[in-house]
């Protein structure tokens, strides 16, 4: 059991920054935090976004790491460091990379150093389209089992398998090197702990239960028979991966000594099971039953529990798949999600901002760095000044109707091939008007998620919001409880992901018998609660039919 | 016949600005010329975007008539004045206004002098949408003449009938002062020659033609039965218009004193009938048989001419209708249209400068007028910077297709109740690729008016393009060749409108028989010519499909 001073530490890598969040055992207090944003990353290094290319290098990950803890440690009151008693990880998933045989990923060879798919590849890249396309077809007709039946039925060009069988296809050299492959949220408590052969790594039962078609049922990772068929390239390395998983209330191990050292933390340290950040959020926004737990960040993950059936499995159609809820016993977690949705936001801010980036130099002579400063001030306040205009223009008013898959289509029923679209438009729809239906859109694919949970059994009552949108957007708030016709309650942590892991840490320390109890202790409680208005509600019931007239074009008539 | 000293001055009034071109009778040389931007257009005054709602004050007009004739003439060598023999002028249109029995248009009284109901309703205009759908189905099904043939059988919200019925439907004070109507073209040319009686002025075969419903098979403009049935309203309208029409090669009548001295012109000198600016800038341009003269600056007219088999009409479905080109006897000329083209790459624009007009002043503080100026050059320079990064975008790469259709469709078939779209977004579209595919889209819609004329036995061999876009433009104009798959003259003339005016007013003045003697005398030849890539070419007609696709889709499935 914890004691008054006992601390513990959550550390979220989210797509583009990581955060490290000190906090006290016994009520889940903030203690202190700090946050990192990947240099190269914010570079686009190694990234091609019009090819839906996004890698990421081990050292911004590494980096932040240090920088983080050592950062929050410096915040916090004196003495606060030798009271750490645990570490947990999340991190965005399925980002795997390539490992050699001691566990170290290539890109950190120098041999490697610059090639991106030597790198970790972010769960955004959809370079394995068509690969994610065989792994379907051939798990509905080789005769075995339907690996995805607990993926909703659709493997996805996000996942483990398909972004490691196109690197493999693509590049002689890593195909070469590469002995396993890692998730992100595997790989650092492995570092951490200092365990150098992959064979004894502890990987987390939330990344492989549907990124990586793992479960118990089957006895583990898809059958070696599997693999094969899908592509001789893949045989063997069944046998260098994994058999078992490990949840997110245990422990990986603890601190090395040249970690303690680096991070300022006392050796032996207990470090937590790794897990995807939702599914932390999940429980640092205390997730419970009816109630959709949506992570709004670039992407969402969106978690919901319903009653576990003994000896059944509730499969939902066309949602990505089951996850464990260690926090709610008793109960199934389903999990689905958007592919993109800050993302579609930033994505038309830097629409925007091409006149600013591209003109700028021209027509605002002066020092390069004032300049620079003063365009980054106008992206920074360009997505708040847009939602104020937009929030003034009436819903129907403009007529235009975007479609939110510039990112593909996560769920329900996934399709990494589909595109966004915008419709609609006429002389007068100004940028406001087409960020309104960009945020409209983003909702609309939030209901398209909500209604086939409903279809198929799940009932939900309302939304806990975590995640940046959530935080930081009324307007977009607004939007989606209207589009939804649902209230949405916004968790108070500024960091619901990195609490969650905090939760998790405390529950692998030993501070805490179970998640649930950490959760119950810990949780920080709800802030806002948006409530839908029932004459917009009705207003978009209408304009939703007209988003669906679209989509099924664009699926059916349009995509390639 | 002209001597070697007769000069003739061509106006040309376009959507935002109009030119004055004095030249050379005999050989068309400029000698000087003068450009005016309407002041209160240019701030917005009386439009709507939003509602498509776009009025322009006739003191605009004719502050721009002073200001441009005088600006010209002062730019023109001494003693210029005095030689000019004959004055011509071509507007946009249908640009239609309501006057009161002295023909004056009503937004000159005081009484009317905000109301946008009394001023000219520009050609981009479609509050008249309701009030075109009513006059096609009449056409349809009452049982006498189609009024509509001569217009390939679709009559549109841009033209005249569609507009009086509009206005005269929803402003009663405009409804009570309106004792005729007339369209900018005819009204120039009345105002010039002081003529104060509607019914005695000399109105336009062009305009008349197909935008007024008039033919000479139908006794001239539409029964009174027909319009009373369209509405009462209408009743008795149609004999304070107009029965017989003139042609662009002959006289209005000639200056008045007053306006002698307005315009530091000789008394006496003669005014030409108006055109439509497409009509004279096709004479202007140097049509020729199986040339598709094509005026590309807002929104595009198309003009082609077919020989005129003796006793038959040729009608093409669902193309704008019939015109006479003067300049090409013997040959019947047709004409169709885009509804937005430039204004599609400068609503883009507008989209795009948002930040910098909403965000500039935070994050650019220092004095209004400098930071405005920069703004604006920001705003000059954005088109052909996108045009330069469009460019290098290689075809099929990015998989971005929009729909032209952001003011509706002119032809072929028109129908102003559709509306734009982008397709095939993600989340590596940038700004230059969107443009690309709105550039793309708008040669799209002009193949799709080439096609159709095809199709319908018009053969046409290449475009001869005039206009704005067509000389500013070579990444335009080379996607519009390989699009269509054929080769593009540009005109020489900066200003074919305006020369194709001054042919007119050349002709009109006695100074040539006919206006085809003085295109041939006055042409100033093609500048350019670009020829299509072939490999492109290719490529383009598998996006055009996809591009179908989408026209389909909005046009059947999704349009309201």
């Amino acid at each position: 059991m914890n004691t008054a001073k006992d601390c513990v530490i959550g550390l979220d890598y989210g797509t583009d920054s990581v955060r490290a969040l000190v906090v006290r055992a016994s009520d889940g207090a903030e203690v202190a935090s700090e946050v990192f944003y990947y240099p190269r990353w914010k570079k686009g290094l190694y990234c091609d976004p019009a090819a839906n290319r996004f890698r990421q290098h081990p050292l911004d990950y590494i980096e932040g790491l240090e920088a983080t803890v050592r950062g929050a440690l410096a915040k916090a009151p004196e003495g606060t460091a030798a009271q750490v008693k645990g570490i947990s990880v999340d991190t965005t998933g399925s980002t795997p990379c390539a490992v050699d045989r001691r566990g170290v990923p290539l890109a950190l060879d120098p041999g490697f150093a610059e090639n991106p798919n030597a790198m970790f590849i972010l769960w955004k890249d959809h370079t394995g389209i068509r690969e994610a396309e065989e792994i379907n077809r051939l798990a509905k007709s080789w005769g075995g089992v339907d690996y995805t039946r607990f993926e909703g039925g659709i493997y996805s060009s996000e996942w483990f398998w398909s972004k490691i069988l196109h690197v493999l296809r693509e590049d002689a050299a890593v195909r070469e090197a590469a002995w396993s492959w890692v998730e992100h949220c595997d790989w650092i408590p492995a570092l951490l702990t200092g365990m150098t052969d992959p064979l004894t790594w502890r990987r987390s039962r939330c990344a492989a239960g549907h990124k990586a078609m793992w479960h118990e049922s089957w006895g583990g990772l898809p059958s070696e028979d599997f693999l094969v068929r899908l592509d001789p390239l893949l045989s063997g390395l069944r046998d260098r991966l994994y058999r078992d998983t490990w949840t997110g209330d245990q422990a990986a191990g603890t601190l090395t000594p040249e970690w303690a050292q680096r991070l300022g933390l006392p050796v032996g340290v207990t470090v937590g099971i790794g897990a995807f950040d939702a599914h932390f959020g999940a429980v640092g926004a205390q997730i419970e039953p009816h109630m959709l737990v949506k992570v709004m960040g670039t992407s969402t993950c969106d978690m919901i529990t319903t009653p576990e059936t003994a000896g059944e499995e509730h499969l939902v159609a066309g949602i990505c798949g089951q996850v464990m809820v260690q926090s709610c016993p008793g109960q199934l977690g389903l999990e689905a999600g958007q592919s993109a949705f800050g993302d579609i936001y930033a994505w038309f801010k830097q629409v925007l901002m091409w006149p600013l980036e591209n003109l700028g130099a021209a027509f605002f002579p002066g020092e390069v760095a004032v300049r620079d400063t003063l365009i980054g001030q106008a992206a920074e306040a360009l997505i708040p000044a847009l939602s104020d205009a937009a929030a003034a223009v009436p819903i129907e008013e403009s007529g235009v109707i975007a479609v939110d898959w510039m990112n593909g289509r996560r769920t329900p029923d996934a399709n990494q091939a589909l595109k966004g679209a915008i419709a609609g438009l006429n002389l007068g729809s100004d940028a406001p008007r087409i960020f309104r239906a960009l945020v409209e859109a983003t909702a609309f694919g939030a209901k398209a998620i909500v209604d086939r949970f409903v279809e198929e059994g799940v009932a939900i009552h309302g939304v806990i919001g975590i995640g940046g949108v959530a935080k930081k957007s009324p307007f977009i708030m607004q939007v989606m409880a209207d589009v939804l016709d649902m209230p949405i309650k916004v968790a108070a942590s500024e960091q619901a992901c990195a609490l969650g892991s905090a939760m998790a840490a405390a529950a692998a320390a030993g501070l805490y018998p179970d998640l649930e109890r950490a959760q119950r202790a810990m949780g920080s409680g709800f802030e806002t609660i948006y409530t839908p208005n029932p004459e917009n509600a009705v207003k978009y019931r209408r304009i939703y039919q007209r988003y669906q007239k679209i989509c099924r074009f664009i699926e059916h008539d349009f995509t390639e």
